[in-house]
């Protein structure tokens, strides 16, 4: 199998460490081979290339069975133009490879659930996954443009049918394997495109008797993941919705450091990235938080490689070294030793050997 | 003064009865002249007259210095064709009144902030004042369609420079009078429109140089608004970030049924409403919770008719009576007496007199 590794900025170089020791580990224990190649993106490809994006990685991730990144941006380039961001390139490797279905899993930790900004009354038991489509809206509509000398701005929110029914589609079978309930989210009350969001729901909806479909407007949506975060599981949505909403919920439980994610199409091909940013301020200290990239070295193994038994192991270690109170800085565990980045991704090792 | 009614829906009619009473008090108390007018909009409209904004409506609330409106909406509604929804009516009358402010104070009760789903430390001393465009953004550009046989579809996303200066301006000023500290938010690392709306406060700021300003990602916002409710004061941001942002922190202190809202322009012409919706669950049976719309009762004397004492006395009434412990059903105070929406009224009248 061929990963590419794209560590990134801030934090993202030690945080990809400890994804390739976790790999080396699984190659061994089950007999798998592995090869990795590192390119880069982001600011550091803006430094090094004058480009966030660079042919090279572009080709190597076209020619990978899955990516693994760390993160994007910081302080250093805030001030460069649109083109010379270091999100340009996530967006646009996202969009090269037609990574269409975002997936946010939000899961507690039950020794981490305290440091929810929620009470526990209101958390507990939440389990959702959040699907948000990655390659249309407002994201790369066109025209996205000042017009009139400056004086008026418009941007698009576009959207194909196919663009819908494929992550629809997604959300449905993921429904499905899971508590059988989608929660559609739109703005069917003000836009165009969430009509016909709807009614693309609707349709797919006879392809699955089995899953209760709900649909829900984003304002209301995002009251009721803070107020009733346990009544969702499934959640699918447009790509500024789902952006919004996914980043909402990741706050939840209190442990954003944990959070994976993934970005992947329908032929298996994914992008693996925890939820967290680049850090920066703590980046090179060696104290970030590896769990969230180790969690998406599962989501990877899981949905590129359907290696679900390797990927199950790897979230039971990550468990096991919070039971026994492994923890960087960004978490609080009562009892617990705090310690850097590599202690913590041994301790996982340790749980998977 | 002229005040246009305008019950709506659902418990509209029963909370608009608490609105005009107050008002009447408050016009014996301090010697004003208040002239009612009802009319009708929403669903209700859509009955009597098939159309959510009668032409009607629409001339009484030209030709007065404020307007009160209950709510719109309900199951009744729900399957009509976009035009004749009531949400239509509410949306109309915003656009023609011209009505480009939306002033959503988010502030808890100290008998009711233990109804939060936020943890007590974390929610407790916040105090937010959300501005939100209320004319521009997806709700009003065109193309809005179906294209390509209804292959694709678009929304637009429009603004023009001079909607983005004035609600900015009413950020800054706002600020002004209150802590100081403006957070704009925007999307500027995807939308050109968000770009433009940040080389605005940019602008805007140099006049206001007492003025602290922020920019967060809606993303980001999403987040802090549940991390960290009380590091905000003044939030400015477009329409449709406006309204999931406003929606989102309206649940934050546990008691909807209490926020007040303010839709209004330059000269001081105001639409208000209280933040909860039509209820047709308990239409009807008077236990409707009155005091979102007593409160915004208070905003309308405040912002349109420069009642500073007024406003102030209500919003005092307000508070003694839930210290006194008088409660409709979907709050929950401490050793309180819950009782109807007459009920709680009178005990605000009481303590007004
Ligand atoms: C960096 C930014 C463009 C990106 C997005 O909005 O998609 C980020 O917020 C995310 O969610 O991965
Ligand atoms: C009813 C709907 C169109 C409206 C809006 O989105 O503006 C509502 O959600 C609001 O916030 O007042």
């Amino acid at each position: 199998k061929k990963i590419t590794l794209l560590p990134g900025d801030g934090v993202g170089k030690e945080i990809m460490e400890s994804a390739r020791v976790v790999l080396n580990t699984i190659a061994s224990e089950y007999d798998h081979r592995f090869s990795f190649r590192e390119h880069a993106i982001g600011g550091e490809a803006i430094d090094q290339y004058g480009t966030p994006l660079p042919e090279d990685t572009i080709q190597a991730c076209e020619d990978s069975d899955a990516v693994l990144l760390g993160a994007v941006g910081g302080p250093k380039w805030d001030g460069n133009p649109p083109h010379l961001r270091p999100e340009k390139g996530l967006l646009g490797i996202r969009k090269k490879l037609g990574l269409f279905a975002n997936l946010r899993p939000v899961q507690g930790f039950s020794s981490l659930l305290h440091a929810s900004p929620l009470k526990e009354e209101v958390i507990n038991g939440s389990d959702i996954l959040i699907i948000r489509e990655l390659t249309g809206g407002l994201y790369f509509g066109r025209p996205s443009e000042r017009r009139n000398n400056g004086e008026e701005v418009v941007d698009t929110l576009a959207y194909s049918r196919h663009e819908m029914e494929r992550i629809i589609e997604k959300g449905f079978q993921s429904a499905q394997i899971r508590s059988k309930r989608l929660t559609s989210v739109d703005k069917a009350n003000v836009l165009e495109s969430s009509r016909m969001w709807r009614e693309v729901v609707g349709e797919k909806a006879k392809d699955y008797p089995d899953v209760e479909v709900e649909h829900l407007l984003v304002d209301a949506a995002a009251m009721k993941l803070i107020t009733e975060p346990n009544r969702f599981d499934v959640i699918v949505t447009e790509n500024l919705f789902g952006d919004i909403l996914s980043d909402e919920a990741s706050v939840l439980t209190g442990s954003l450091g944990m959070l994976p994610s993934a970005s992947i199409r329908t032929d298996g091909v994914g992008l693996y990235e925890p939820v967290h940013g680049s850090a920066p301020d703590i980046a090179g200290k060696g104290i970030a938080n590896p769990l969230g990239m180790i969690l998406s070295v599962a989501l990877m193994l899981r949905h590129s490689f359907q290696m679900e038994e390797e990927a199950a192991e790897i979230e039971k270690a990550v468990n096991e070294c919070l039971e026994q109170g492994y923890h960087t800085g960004d978490l609080d565990i009562k009892d617990g030793k705090k310690v850097g980045t590599k202690e913590v991704t041994e301790a996982v090792i340790e749980n998977l050997t």
